[in-house]
C-alpha cells in the first residue's frame, strides 16, 4: 500500500510501505478515508532530526475511516463500522482511562512517545491507505448512525485538532459571559474560539497575525479579532476596554512558546487561568514571571486532550448541527500529493490553514 | 508607643515609634494583643535590603487584637471589638473583593506591595502595640461571640499562615480520600497537612528535614512523615508503595523554591495539581519540566491567600473544635524580645516553628 514517511526535514515522500494486518488479537486493522496534517506533524517535518526521527518514519496521528479487520479480542467495533481514532492509544481499563484522561494510559502510555500513530517505532502512520490500531477497543470510537452521511471533514478535527481546542478551552474554566483571550490563528487557536463559544464565553478575542486565518476565527466564534503583528498595540487597548482594564478571565494559548506564555501571564486577569495546549514549549522553556502569577493567584494548566473522553460529550454537539469544525480544513489533498500539503502548511500559504489528505 | 522596625540584614529592633491614629474616615486603629513572626518577615530579615527596605521600616504582617478607635465612616466594628487583621488590605466592595479574591483589591492593591502591613510604606508595622488599619470594613473581621474565651494563638494563625496552608490546599483540588504530598515543614507546610486532613485527603505524606517539626505535622494530620534530608530515597519509595507508583494525586508545595517546583512536578500524577504558596520563588524562578507539565496534563497553581474570604468557613471549624492550629507557635514573647524571636527562626532553633509575640 502507499503510505507517507518523513525522509529528512522539509523531505517526506509518499511511498510504497508494508501493508498492516492484525497482530496481536486486540488490533484492528482501518482503511483510512481522510487524514490530517497536524502542527504536531509539522514540528517533526521541520525539526524531526531534533527529535530523533530517523528516515522512513511514518506520519500522521489524525484520521477516521472504516475498519478493515479486527482480531479476535476486538469487541466493539467490527467490519464496516465507521470509525474516528482519537490520536492516543488507549486501554479502557486502566486507572487512567477510568479517569478520562485516556492519555496516560498505562498501556498506551508504555510506549512512551510513541503512544499515537506516526511517531516512528511500535505504532504506524496515519497518512496512508490502512492502519494498524492497537488497543481498538479502548482507543477507536464508531462514528453513531446520526452521522452516517456526515462528511469526514466534520469528523476529522474531532480526533484531534477541535478536541485540543476543546480541552484548552474547558482546561481555562472559562465561565458564560466571561471574556477569553485566545493566542494564535493555527487550527487549534480557530477551533479554541469555536470552543469557548460553545461553552459560553461572551467576548472572544482571537490574536493572530494572519488576516485570513483571524477571518476563519471570526466565523467560526471570535467575536474580536486582531492582527497582533500589524498592530501591536490593539490587543491590550481592547482587552482593556472590554475588561474595565483587568484583563481577559482567562487565556487560552495555543502556541505555547516561551514568549507566548509569559504575555500570557501577563495578560491574565488576577485569579485567571492561562490554558496551554501548544507544543512550542519543546522548543523553548517559557521563564514565567512567578511573582506575577503568585500576586495574582494565577493558574497555569495545559496538555495533551484526551480526546476519547471528549467523544461522548461532543457527538450530540455534532447531531445537532452545533459544531461543524470543518473550515478550519481548507485544503483536501489526494494521498499521493500529501507533500504538497505539508508545503502548503509549511509557508502558510495564503488562504491555507490546515491541510487533510484522502488516502481513499 | 513600642515597635519593631528593621535595620539592616539580620539587624531588627523594637524602639520608639509614632502613636498611630485616624488618617482617613475608614481607618481604624488596633491595639496588638498578639503578632507573628511571618516567613514573608524573614525574606525580608534575611534579604532585606535585596527587596529594597531600608532602615527604619515597620514590620510584622500577622496580628489580632481589640479596637481601640474607629474613624467616622466605619461601620463593621468598634472600639472594643476584638478582631483578626487579615494580612491583606481590602475594600471588600471591588470588582475582586466582590469575587473573593481580596488580594487583588482595587483600593488594597493600589498601594502594590504595600498593601499589606509592615512593608514600610503607607502601612504600619503588626509588630508593634497598635497599627492604624486602612479600609477597616473590608479588611477586619471580628471575632464570633463563640470564641470569646479562646486564646489569641488559636485565631492568630487564621489571619496568614494557617489560611495560606488552607489556600494551597483548597487550590490543590484535594479529594476524600486523595493522596497529597506536602513538601516544606515549616509552619505552612505543617498547616497544609491539617488543611489537607479537614478536606478529607487520604494520604497526607509531610516531607521536610527537621524531625522535631515533623512531628508536630504527624499531630496536625500527617498520616506519613519523610526526612528527605536524612533519607533521600525514602519519600519516593513511599509515595511509590501508597499510590501504585502513579505519584500523588496532589503536591502542595510550602516551600516554592526552584528545586521543589521541579521536584513537584516531576512528582505529581498526571492530571494532577501542584498547588504553590511559597515565597522563594522571588529568590530563584523554577524552570519548569514543561515537556512534563504538557504530557501528564498538570496544573500549576499558587498565589497569596485571600484570607478575608475563607474565614466564614473557617470560623465554624473552630468554634466546633475541629481546627486549631496553634501547635505551630511554638514561642510566645513578650514585644520587646522580638529581635530573639526572628533569631528563633532565622537558625530554626530546636524545637521551634513559629514565633509570635505580645505587645500588650
Amino acid at each position: 500500500m502507499r503510505g507517507l514517511v518523513f525522509n529528512a526535514p522539509k523531505d517526506v515522500r509518499v511511498t510504497d510501505v508494508p501493508d498492516p494486518g492484525v497482530v496481536n488479537p486486540t488490533d484492528a486493522v482501518v482503511r483510512v478515508t481522510k487524514a490530517g496534517i497536524c502542527g504536531s506533524d509539522m514540528h517533526i517535518y521541520n525539526h524531526g532530526d531534533a527529535f530523533g526521527f530517523d528516515a522512513g518514519c511514518r506520519l500522521g496521528h489524525e484520521f477516521v475511516g472504516v475498519v478493515e479487520a479486527v482480531g479476535p479480542e476486538v469487541r466493539s467495533v467490527k467490519p464496516g463500522d465507521r470509525i474516528v481514532a482519537p490520536f492516543w492509544l488507549s486501554c479502557g481499563e486502566c486507572h487512567f482511562c477510568k479517569k478520562g484522561l485516556t492519555t496516560s494510559c498505562v498501556q498506551g502510555g508504555c510506549f512512551g512517545f510513541q503512544a499515537f500513530w506516526g511517531f516512528g517505532g511500535h505504532v504506524e502512520g496515519g497518512q496512508s491507505q490502512f492502519v494498524r490500531v492497537p488497543l481498538a477497543d479502548g482507543t477507536l470510537v464508531k462514528v453513531p448512525d446520526e452521522l452516517a452521511d456526515v462528511d469526514d471533514k466534520v469528523l476529522l478535527p474531532l480526533v484531534d485538532v477541535f478536541t485540543t481546542a476543546y480541552h484548552a478551552a474547558k482546561g481555562s474554566g472559562v465561565k458564560p459571559g466571561q471574556t477569553a483571550l485566545v493566542i494564535g490563528d493555527g487550527a487549534v487557536g480557530l477551533l479554541a474560539c469555536q470552543a469557548a463559544a460553545l461553552l459560553g464565553a461572551g467576548n472572544i478575542v482571537l490574536s493572530g497575525h494572519h488576516d485570513d486565518r483571524l477571518a476563519v476565527g471570526a466565523r467560526l466564534g471570535a467575536t474580536h479579532t486582531v492582527n497582533s503583528k500589524a498592530n501591536a498595540d490593539r490587543l491590550g487597548e481592547l482587552l482593556g476596554d472590554l475588561t474595565n482594564s483587568f484583563g481577559p478571565d482567562v487565556v487560552i494559548d495555543a502556541i505555547s512558546s516561551a514568549d507566548s506564555m509569559v504575555h500570557a501571564a501577563n495578560t491574565v486577569q488576577p485569579g485567571g487561568t492561562v490554558s496551554w495546549v501548544g507544543m512550542e514549549v519543546f522548543l523553548g522553556a517559557p521563564q514565567l514571571p512567578w511573582d506575577t502569577c503568585f500576586l495574582r493567584n494565577l493558574t497555569i494548566r495545559g496538555g495533551v486532550a484526551p480526546v476519547r473522553s471528549y467523544l461522548p460529550e461532543l457527538w450530540p454537539l455534532v447531531i445537532s448541527g452545533k459544531l461543524d469544525p470543518s473550515p478550519v480544513l481548507t485544503h483536501d489533498l489526494p494521498l499521493e500529493r500529501a507533500a504538497e500539503g505539508y508545503e502548503i502548511m509549511a509557508t502558510r500559504a495564503e488562504g491555507s490553514v490546515k491541510v487533510c489528505v484522502s488516502p481513499n
